[in-house]
């Protein structure tokens, strides 16, 4: 019986890879990985120039199509049967073999692995090597601390309702915001509304060849890199401080 | 002109250090650790075997005193003072060669280095190396993922004040609490209020020699190690799901 390794690669930079995650993608027979059909898929891209010459590669390209709008019921139930494909595939390939699956930053954060993980978690032993979330690499990137003393750190999806998302914002210490891309200009309004767009920052592909943090404030554009986050640092509330209100500018935004 | 590295080591297990942090650590000439008085100190014990023969070893020994009230005035005052010196020693050191300062965890991830950061960025290089946190390093030990879909995640310290906790607590998706150690009771009855309890894990020295992983709940202890987190793993909220009460529990609990 083999085994399914799962190895988180960290945020980009092949560097910041782990010693357990970098010896798991030198030693692999077989390497699978998510990725958008026609590219190269970002957690392929880390390990580019790690991989033995005999390694078999397995892409799990997303399925596409643009009849169906993203979001709706169809388009979940093919995003379904998707990973319900893949698990079967690679629960039987590991009747035989070792598999090491490849994640961008942290598999258990955000990850897509998750979808195969609940599946094949009954079927198969799997290994999950952690790694630098990219959040952490991107705070890294901006030179500054995110979090000290009792700061509350708050991480938010920009796909999420956007009053609750102003809520969240004004009442957190520090804030990371994942999932910006087309979401970029509600982030922003929320941010703004929060009272939080002037101390937020933007981070495009973090720790990656082409690498961008600016001021949030100071880009006019209307969405970003699929590879982006919104941070604003917290201050270092001192313990026991007294609590802020948790629920300023609800109503406000409805 | 030397350079002052900061080396994120990962949550304890040395394997899961990153390939930058290894090098760093072991070509280091001088390297530098905080640690209480009469201990090892855990970043310390990370690269246990993997100094250089010759590395001049700087333990940055917190003061302790049993007279004066830790959270005090004084205390800070004398913490402050501590932080001003080694500052002002790495500084001059580092006229002249290189420093490894060892964190654990991520450096800018509520770590004492950006005490030092702080008083040295514009005195000194500094480069910072991220590294895998100690809540990715406890979850990732749970066997199961912390977040998915549109979940919020919360970071808490157990030092906060016990209402705003139970706030944070209620409207929250996934949640992570650090500093628990004598905040323990606290923690447990705020999760008790907040109707969480029941959900909630408690990983002591998650990866390191001793870990264990138990449900909040089953454990009668009212205090814990230093490095224990609490965590309760979201459930993948959908987006754009209709958005919670963002402050149900508050005044229950005054
Ligand atoms: C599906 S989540 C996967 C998160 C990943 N498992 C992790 O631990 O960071 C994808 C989102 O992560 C964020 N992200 C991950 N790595 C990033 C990086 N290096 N730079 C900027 N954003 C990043 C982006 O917001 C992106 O939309
Ligand atoms: C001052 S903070 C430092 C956090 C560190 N910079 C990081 O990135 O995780 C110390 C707290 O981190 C948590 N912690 C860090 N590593 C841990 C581990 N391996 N297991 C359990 N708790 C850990 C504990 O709650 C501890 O009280």
């Amino acid at each position: 019986m083999g085994r399914i390794i799962c190895a988180g690669l960290g945020p980009g930079d092949p560097d910041l890879m782990s010693r357990r995650a970098e010896r798991a993608v030198r030693g692999a027979g077989h390497v699978a990985y998510f990725r958008k059909k026609g590219r190269k898929g970002q957690a392929r891209q880390i390990v580019e120039g790690m991989l033995s010459e005999r390694a078999i590669e397995l892409a799990m390209e997303y399925p596409i199509t643009t009849e169906i709008p993203f979001n709706s019921p169809e388009y979940n139930a093919l995003l379904s049967a998707f990973y319900d494909d893949w698990a079967a595939r690679l629960a039987d390939l590991a009747r035989a073999t070792d598999i090491v699956v490849l994640c961008e930053g942290d598999p258990f954060f955000y990850g897509s692995f998750m979808h195969l993980y609940t599946r094949l978690r009954d079927r198969v032993e799997i290994e999950v090597i952690p790694g630098i979330t990219g959040m952490t690499g991107c705070w890294t990137a901006t030179d500054t601390p995110i979090t000290w003393g009792d700061d509350v750190l708050t991480v938010l999806m920009g796909t999420m309702d956007e009053a609750e998302m102003i809520a969240r914002m004004a009442t957190s210490d520090a804030l990371v915001v994942m999932k910006t891309g087309r979401n970029l200009p509600k982030v922003k309004r929320a941010l703004a509304r929060a009272g939080r767009l002037e101390a937020a920052w933007l981070v495009e592909r973090g720790t990656m060849p082409g690498e961008r943090i600016v001021r949030l404030a100071e880009t006019e554009a209307t969405d970003c890199p699929y590879f982006a986050i919104v941070l604003v640092h917290g201050h270092g509330r001192r313990p026991e401080a007294v609590p802020p209100t948790i629920q300023p500018r609800v109503e406000a935004a409805q």
